[in-house]
């Protein structure tokens, strides 16, 4: 398999999460989001992926999109470990911590929406943080009271096992990090985010760690 | 089951759909994303789902939340009619296609992040609907591609039944032509919305024919 990712890009940084939590080999093909206006934008890799987006799968000669989806894939496809637990309304609850950060955090984060504030809408430095500040604030504080007013939450999102919602929590905590949030109002989040860093699969997924750090 | 829906809101719209494409009876449950600052941010509904985001979904005794996961759990629970392929690379396609609508379109044109470009950047109305159709047209066009260069397409996103991605396409086809959009670089969304249109499953669930629309 063939990752197309970037070292920061959180979306691919939960798809690495996920290979190596099943313990899956891949070719990591870094796709710098910013060089010379963004490699995601160049016809090379609008061919394999028209959205432009990172991060793609490569696997059985078709390329996968969307980081959920793949994450999906490689569940159907490789089973073991689950990251999903095996009652629908318990995979309705994990999909749904996951869905908060992906759907609702992130793309309003995203760096092409953060470049439409400063050249279109003329936001100022500050106004561009406050933005990325608040999202990630409203988003979490929501995930946190998901997390933390249900007894199936345990060492990690969703029991003692790390699966889907934890691969969204951990960047989605890294990127709040980067961008100086206040996250003291989010224990569970926290402790969770804490369990998982003491796992390699999500050491080795860290964008720190990827053969593309800057 | 109990549905808490508002006629305009277009990832309540996805789940109506996929409802009445399983045949599935529900209890419209309105909430009123605007009346007295938005019914979704009162305690009330703040204890169903404190995202504050609508739809959500009572079963079981349970309140499932996020339109996907809410989707994906009806295809378990109740898997006749499929609204996914059996194939996981088709599944994987299929949920591609809807996130690439669901993460990277709605999130980012949500009410609440239009109320923020006015309040706190302000945006003039103008501007706001600029930013609308940007995200729109950016999105649709990555949509097109999906669906304009795969085989797999067919009347409907994938193949010849109505499925997942349909139950995304269709409200945020919708929700184009309410704010003007220009969509005719996207032939094969507006010709699959069209085929859609003549489905008794999607009538039903258009926010016109709604018990709350205005």
């Amino acid at each position: 398999m063939k990752l197309y990712t970037y070292f920061r890009s959180s979306a691919a940084y939960r798809v690495r999460i996920a290979l190596n939590l099943k313990g899956l080999d891949y070719e990591a093909v870094p796709v710098h989001l910013v060089r010379g206006g963004g490699e995601h934008r160049q016809p090379a890799y609008l061919g394999l992926n028209p959205a432009g987006l990172v991060p793609a799968l490569e696997d059985q000669g078709q390329v996968l999109t969307q980081s959920l989806a793949i994450i999906e894939y490689l569940e159907e496809s490789h089973p073991q470990p689950a990251l999903l637990p095996a009652a629908p309304l318990d995979r309705a609850r994990v999909r749904a911590i996951a869905q908060a950060i992906a759907c609702d955090i992130h793309p309003v984060n995203n760096l092409r929406v953060l470049q439409y504030l400063t050249r279109e809408l003329d936001a100022s430095e500050e106004q561009k943080n406050a933005w990325y500040r608040h999202w990630i604030g409203v988003g979490l504080q929501a995930v946190e009271a998901m997390l933390a007013g249900d007894a199936r939450t345990g060492a990690f999102c969703h029991g003692d096992t790390p699966g889907l919602a934890d691969c969204c929590l951990v960047p989605q905590v890294f990127n709040a990090r980067r961008f100086g949030c206040e996250l003291a109002a989010m224990p569970t989040v926290l402790r969770i985010a804490e369990t998982c860093a003491g796992l390699e699969a999500f050491q080795r997924a860290a964008p720190e760690a990827q053969p593309d750090a800057e």
